[in-house]
């Protein structure tokens, strides 16, 4: 089966138990339906398939844990980004295309989607453990770190309401998190180490924040899904503002290369080494620029 | 060590953990000073102790990892009180005699505080798995289940967005839940089932609302250091309203009365049916009651 269909399948399982399949109990039907509303259609799914890159190069023996791993990790994505589009953050009207939870639903729904969704990541790995106590164990505590305080996406949220911002805490928090989660959560989910991965992840996150800085700089709403000019409107740091746009490229190639380079040494290797590549490719802004247009 | 004292150092250690204490990154000063807002000083603590005083009866013989359960269902109770008091569902401006985190910090730090708390709740049980892997994940198990969606206090509050409202699905899981949690969480942290604790914290729970309704009808704001009339205000579902105050008098004894009935056999048996009666006359309202002033 290829990666994309175990992901959609293992984030399904996931969000059918949250919505109450098999429970005697009855469940509040909305926010079921919010929880499903913010999860699917999905986008690009960029951080569990990074995981499940990582865990077919280590050997992939417990698949269904990588499976579980990755719709753990996606539900947390996908509940942050429910809690950030929320009118004391983004206040944004438009997600992947369609109205925000908030929008579609309410406020109180949205928030309790991003907290039912972050629980229901936990209880996913939870579940894991029965069949696989150590590693999910692991994959928990990996998950917990990347996403809450001191040092996951929380905090780097966190960062957006102080005077004085730690641009380099507020990065590595705020993006790179969660893609050192999908390295490491890879590797542990195959039963390897998760240390020698940070780095890689770490690499991608970075990677992936410039290229965010260009998108959000060089593209409209309708090529976002969302919408454009939001580091602006915000006053956020961006790599664009700081490096210019050639410089900005320029730095994204330098990262990816390095993150190619600190691939730890594993059977599936110079797959996974193609794999980066592919993203480098896709993550490289092209037209329609905004400043294109007329 | 009193339960009370060791309840607290838990959950301060749980907090340092969260603020950033021995890390290596910076944590952003304000998102770390709202967590400790948030939890300190505490309320009367309940849920934790009941988990407490339940690992005790069983025998506690694993006091640090009874401490971290403690500290994780306090931490989650915490947290959602934090995301209750929100502008969009009770746009409290009190808490425990305080102003809210919201009004104390704002917005954004009130959604992340009670974001990371959930987390931090997971992070503590997965640090527990090094030193008791089956137990600490059977309690993250327990706390997911209680704490999320489809059964959950977040599937709780998620009723009050609903045109229908399923009342005993509401109250067994806006209030029930964490009760459950309490004592099983209690018992499994000693290394006993959850299973035969089920019912005395869902009979707990149950009495825990009733007496929360008739502190909301009886009491003013001073007293309960928080608005009262709230389920008036919001048209919830409130025992006092269906029963009277002197039937739901009733009905709360009644229930404490099945509640002491239901303790498994255990060695601390006679003494937390004691703990449970002396619940029972703290949570039974007194004067001053609203009617009585001029």
């Amino acid at each position: 089966m290829p990666l994309s269909h175990r992901i959609e399948a293992a984030i399904t399982r996931a969000i059918n138990h949250g919505q109450g399949a098999g429970a005697v109990y009855k469940t509040p039907p909305r926010l079921a339906s919010a929880l499903e509303y913010a999860v699917f259609p999905g986008g690009a799914r960029i951080r569990p398939t990074i995981l499940m890159a990582v865990a077919s190069a280590c050997g992939d023996d417990a698949p269904g844990l990588a499976d579980d791993a990755a719709a753990a990790l996606e539900l947390i994505h996908c509940g942050s980004l429910v809690h950030d589009d929320l009118p004391c953050f983004d206040n944004a009207d438009q997600r992947r295309g369609k109205p925000t939870v908030f929008r579609a639903y309410n406020q109180p729904l949205a928030v309790l989607t991003g907290d039912s969704l972050i629980v229901l990541a936990f209880h996913t790995l939870a579940l894991a453990m029965r069949d696989h106590p150590t590693r999910a164990a692991q994959l928990s505590l990996i998950l917990a770190r990347t996403t809450g305080m001191p040092g996951g996406i929380c905090a780097g949220q966190g960062w957006e309401s102080e005077d004085q911002i730690d641009l380099s805490a507020y990065h590595r928090a705020k993006t790179g998190a969660l893609f050192v989660a999908a390295t490491q959560m890879g590797a542990v989910a195959a039963g390897q180490d998760a240390e020698p991965w940070e780095e890689l992840g770490a690499r991608i996150g970075e990677a992936f924040q410039v290229a965010d800085d260009l998108r959000d700089v060089l593209y409209d709403a309708d090529a976002l899904g969302k919408p454009a000019g939001q580091d602006q409107m915000h006053n956020r740091p961006n790599a664009v503002s700081e490096l210019g746009v050639q410089g900005a490229i320029r730095r994204l190639k330098d990262i990816l290369g390095g993150a190619i380079s600190s691939i730890p040494s594993c059977p599936g290797e110079a797959q996974l080494a193609k794999m980066v590549n592919a993203y480098a490719e896709r993550l490289t802004p092209v037209a329609p620029a905004r400043s294109m247009k007329a």
